[in-house]
């Protein structure tokens, strides 16, 4: 396990333990870790997910089976993650995809139960794990919205309204998403949306200084 | 509280608690409920989501000012129902939107450190809740899918290829929401997506008996 707790630690939910806390937490919980060579199939659509999955080690994709045959790459998905974390605790919690391993992979299972039994003992690791289902959520209910937008100008608009509405009605905004993360959001690429964010402060709507927006004329 | 408690009852998280079982966990927490008169503000852009709120009675809407100033709808939610659940434990938990009463409202309150407490002495409560934010995570991230095909025609066919990878790729499928609740996943209203149901079978892709679809040529 000890060389696994340091990949642990860079997940999102453990940033705030230390190590000796993280072999404490997998000290008193059952867990198993499974390795998948490269190329192997690690589950299949249709399974129940009945287990919190860390993949620890490696990368995986998720594809789905079209009505032709065809197969589809759904996403792709590189080490520390947790998989399939929406599922797990749903009524609905069958695998709508295959997960194969494209690198050589190890997986860290939890079951359902014993994970319960965890947060019932470690006040903040639950704290943690609904701030992290918490946070995934709001970025795709962040996307949702966004992408009933077309262009990356309008994206970009709505984003800073939201901001805006937000940080009570400042003249100058904060964007907390790193460029990276708002170009995921947006669906887009990096060097677009850069683009973009250059057209729109030439023609004086707004100007950007680092993570700063320093509003301007802009309008919707 | 005895009044509200039926009401409280109709939320799906507490669809497995009898009236006794929430009486009980409401007589072990603390918690407040605030009344709202039609037409009055609740909550303001830029506050921080700090309590659980349970919309027991009436309904709001949300709104937001666009940089022109100008009011924008952007949700109506009427009760019972969960308001901001994916940003009660996020870091970033600035409310985005102002929160209007549209009718008179009541709304109950607990606060985060409590409801916390509250989930570390009841495990099946704890469990709801991780299972009713599954599921609105979930519903959420079909939504996104589903909205990156533009015709009904296309949505009804993602949706289904969804259903056909799940259920392990039978001939017959069965679908899991209403019709209602498959127009919301599609942003359609109901009479449409019954239309193009009709003509989908009409063209011998599916026969659908209920809530059951038997494939027959069905392409992507």
């Amino acid at each position: 396990m000890d060389n696994y707790i340091d990949r642990l630690g860079k997940l999102k939910i453990f940033k705030n333990f230390s190590k000796a806390e993280l072999m404490k937490i997998f000290g008193n919980v059952r867990y198993s870790i499974k390795k998948f060579s490269k190329g192997s199939l690690i589950h299949t659509s249709g399974e129940k997910v009945e287990n919190l999955m860390i993949l620890i080690e490696g990368e995986v994709i998720t594809e789905m089976v079209d009505f032709n045959g065809k197969i589809l790459e759904v996403e792709r998905i590189k080490s520390p993650e947790i998989l399939a974390s929406a599922l797990l605790f749903s009524k609905d919690n069958l695998l709508p995809v295959d997960v194969l391993a494209v690198k050589d992979v190890a997986i860290l299972y939890i079951e359902k139960g014993d994970l319960i039994r965890l947060f019932q003992g470690n006040k903040a690791l639950l704290l943690s794990f609904l701030e992290d289902i918490g946070e995934k959520f709001q970025f795709v209910t962040a996307k949702l919205r966004v992408n009933s937008f077309h262009t990356i100008r309008e994206k970009i608009t709505m984003y800073l309204l939201n901001l805006y509405n937000q940080q009570n009605k400042p003249s100058e905004l904060t964007i907390t998403l790193t460029l990276e993360e708002l170009a995921n959001l947006f669906g887009v690429t990096r060097p677009s949306l850069s683009r973009v964010f250059s057209e729109m402060q030439k023609e004086g709507l707004f100007v950007k200084n680092g993570d700063k927006i320093i509003l301007k004329k802009l309008k919707n």
